[in-house]
């Protein structure tokens, strides 16, 4: 694998997805912090016109990051970058390669993305607290008694590892869209933690126990 | 390719998708058609717990449709199924070898599944005509100047084709929610015909020429 490849990233769940995969990979690759307050203006007009991260730039010849070139091919979606590292380095792992268990993930990965993430994006407090725990059993409920969420670790774990930890530290910290110093954060988390939703919590620790997870998650609100 | 497969199906541009893909893998199926008006019970409690088609039972032994066995796999979701069905026939050529194209297949059908059919969820009509003429660019933009979306025909044509070809078939008809009669259909249709888009219309009739779509598509409103 001698193609080059960049990413740039910054601290988004969205971005840890794609730096976990590549060191599963064991991936050869230039990582470039992306300052999401001042992007540069390169960024948006030579890797991606959509301005986010993460975005890969694959191939062409080896230049700084801040000068891409041309020649390469420029990606982006995490989701889509993640299949990209799992078909770049099949021995990875992180796509099983059973037929069912890679269908069973991208199932998984379809139910997080629009089941979670759109309670996450609606915003979360004490008031609406109701669907996010609905949402924790239904995710719950597609995990085996013990393990990953298809058995192995694998791309399935990769899209939600990032988004759960983040949730857990904000809240932890009282972090969110109430006022400060209400300890609204933490009550919610006690409400996350009630005994009916012990098995998420124990997956989790077992995604966060992941070398490539812990090198990984930046512990920034 | 021993296992059972059986796809319940509708008239649905999502249920189109996966027949395309099982045509292209010149996969055996048993093709089933789940009444949407009046659908059974059993498709909902032993099948898709969602009630939605496409669904496929996979595995198991070869039982009729509607008797479905517990011992089969159960899987849903039409993109997450074109996907299986690539992976179980990989000579099918639906899923480019390469992954850089893989990645640009998987690029275009997130650019199809959030902006193109946002627009058609939100409801098209002649007061909002412009975001669809938007939405029409932008996947031009993203097609090279012939052939298929990536090259050979892939899980990205797959995606786009029984869209717009319902759009175009119910414009056509002046079927939409609009009082009928008014020919509001035929004027939105001419207004997406506009000298800018012919790329695109082109596209739709080298993707509406494959055999495969030739066969599945549905020409009900």
């Amino acid at each position: 694998m001698s193609n080059q490849l960049t990413l740039y990233t910054g601290i988004s769940p969205y971005s840890e997805r794609v730096e976990i995969a590549l060191l599963e990979a064991h991936a050869k690759f230039t990582r470039y912090e992306i300052d999401l307050s001042n992007k540069p203006g390169w960024f948006q007009s030579q890797v991606n016109p959509a301005g986010k991260i993460p975005a890969i730039t694959y191939g062409g010849p080896e230049v700084p990051p801040d000068q891409p070139s041309p020649e390469s091919v420029k990606l982006n979606e995490s989701l889509v970058l993640v299949e990209f590292i799992a078909d770049l380095y099949p021995e990875s792992g992180i796509l099983p390669k059973d037929p069912v268990l890679r269908a069973k993930a991208r199932l998984f990965i379809e139910f997080v993305s629009t089941k979670l993430l759109q309670v996450f994006r609606a915003g979360i407090n004490l008031q609406n607290v109701d669907i996010l725990v609905q949402a924790f059993e239904e995710i719950q409920a597609l995990l085996p008694p013990t393990g990953f969420a298809v058995g192995e670790f694998s791309i399935a774990d990769i899209s939600i590892g990032p988004f759960l930890s983040r949730l857990e530290l904000r809240l932890g910290h009282d972090l969110g869209p109430w006022p400060a110093g209400t300890g609204e954060g933490p009550k919610i988390l006690a409400l996350l933690h009630q005994p009916k939703l012990t098995r998420i919590w124990e997956y989790l620790k077992d995604v966060q126990a992941r070398p490539s997870f812990a090198a990984t998650f930046k512990k920034v609100g």
